[in-house]
């Protein structure tokens, strides 16, 4: 299998790609990863390693594409980009899959318009795994698709499915609508609407679950409009983030709660494996005819080698094809 | 000023609603409180305590509206309940005040159908207070309004303007739109519409808030549609007490854990100060005719008494005049 990864992408790059491309490489076996980028800068950070060179091929982009950017003109604009060449290789079937780490925006937009919809797919979505108290959950769309209709939330539903039986192995995942109440009548008009879809689906549907509950895990798959999916995402980092940092601050503030912190820095090491994005490597933007995955912007190598990682299982499961023959299959 | 409260609302009534209401009675004079309920079940609570008797009536009702029940249904149908017995005594001007620890949805229907409007307000919202990390901020429209207009959003940034003024003391509050991007042109239809709006109002309007920095209180005041700002409340709480549920067993798990955890003690305990609701009394329902506080529905006494000192100050800085005012000026 071959990977593009988008080698100036992220708040570390190209180290941290470098670094998560040659620990992947180390781990599986027939991969080739092709590294789009500032030749020089990449070549630098090559350099550090030992590895089989035939591995890695680097292919020079002078441009980078900055997060402030707007999406749609970067990747109309900078046809040089190390984002917009590793897409390229996508479409012309030069590689498999791609990585990148970069503007979420612009990597959205760029997977849509150069990479394509799958036939049938109205909105592709973003769909990240997050690690919950109970479990990990994934939530469709994160941010893709901010006007949404009820028949998008439906397939984010059948994709979603797929997505988790495949890359996660969970058989007839749970489905949960986000809504602000239980009952079928609570919710907008797009929740509204689309819960009267969702129950008629051969999904495993759960009727609505309030944000309250997303959190716990409890149910494998949340779907709702980017908007709502952005805010759950955020929600979750920045009162995570806060508290910790009260937490922080807090037992920084005597000698007793100093050695209390100490006495806890093995809860507070499992909390943070436990809850750590980067096993989940990143989101898939699911519904384009290519396997594009979302790295965190701020990806150490772990979690970058992660993301390349759930491209060789999407690839492996064959799940762009799985979900054609789904979509085909309601129509 | 007299207040009507609704005996039989919330989790743990008429007990902390009694409680709530004796306590009040001791700290602010010049209070005369007016008890909607089952008259036998509030006067053996009232029994309990010594107080003024001059000060408390209690009105009888032989209803009592579930939080399951449909809103509009319940208001309708349900005539005695202790709920539309109290929003009754503000629309006919024997009480200057309701609050209530029920169901949401009934109260904000029922002050909405009975209270009314305030004119030129076209939709009422829910405002709670909540505590961030560096200073309390406030949510308009927390779930009374799921489907909004941009107009919508520009009376809520008023009427919460005018809230935190009056009831906080806080002088030109800022105002952040919620959005899942900081630039003007991201978001979806409403925002897009919204922003474009809102910064041509006299207010100290700051531009786009995202989500995931509500939670650490920079911005006063942020506004959004009620299914957002509903899934900010409820995962706001949903994160919390997911991470302190997952830490507390993690602690419970080993001896040197336990001890951390009791050295930790006095960080919990300022933890819990520092993010209790209960200090910032109710949500207020703002935009009708009538000072509508609601109360959690899990409240203590403590929390019900800050329900009602929430409503005196809304009573004495006559703030449902000054809301009424700014409207008319904007038109």
């Amino acid at each position: 299998m071959k990977v593009a990864v988008d080698g100036m992408g992220g708040d570390n790059s190209p180290r941290i790609v470098v670094e998560g491309s040659i620990q992947a490489l180390k781990e599986f076996e027939d991969l080739q990863i092709i590294i789009t980028g500032k030749q020089e800068e990449i070549n630098k950070e090559l350099s550090k390693y030992e590895y089989d060179k035939s591995k890695i091929i680097v292919v020079d982009a002078t441009e980078v594409i900055d997060t402030n950017e707007h999406p749609v003109m970067a990747i109309r604009r900078k046809k040089d980009s190390s984002l917009v060449k590793a897409l390229n290789l996508v479409k012309n079937n030069e590689a498999d899959a791609i990585i990148s780490a970069g503007s979420t925006g612009a990597f959205m937009a760029g997977s849509l318009f150069i990479v394509g919809r799958i036939n049938g797919i109205d909105r592709p979505a973003l769909a990240p795994i997050m690690p919950g108290k109970n479990g990990k959950f994934m939530v469709v769309d994160c941010g893709a698709n901010v006007d949404c209709k009820p028949n998008n939330l439906v397939q984010f539903a059948h994709m979603g499915k797929i997505y988790f039986e495949n890359v996660l192995g969970i058989n007839n995942p749970s489905i949960g609508l986000v809504n602000i109440g239980e009952e079928e009548e609570k919710g907008n008009e797009l929740t509204k609407a689309t819960y009267k879809l969702l129950k008629n689906e051969s999904i495993n549907f759960i009727g609505n679950i309030e944000p309250r509950d997303v959190p716990l895990g409890n149910t494998d798959i949340v779907v709702c409009d980017g908007f709502v999916g952005n805010t759950i995402l955020k929600m979750y980092e920045g009162v995570s983030s806060s508290i910790f940092d009260v937490l922080k601050s807090e037992i920084m503030s005597s000698t007793r709660t100093k050695i209390g912190g100490l006495l806890l820095k093995p809860v507070f090491k499992r909390f943070k494996t436990k809850f750590d994005y980067k096993e989940y490597g990143g989101a898939a933007f699911i519904g384009v005819k290519g396997i594009c995955i979302k790295a965190h912007g701020s990806s150490d190598g772990k979690a970058f080698k992660n993301a390349i990682k759930q491209a060789i299982i999407f690839y492996d499961n064959k799940i762009i094809e799985k979900i054609s023959d789904e979509i085909e299959s309601l129509q």
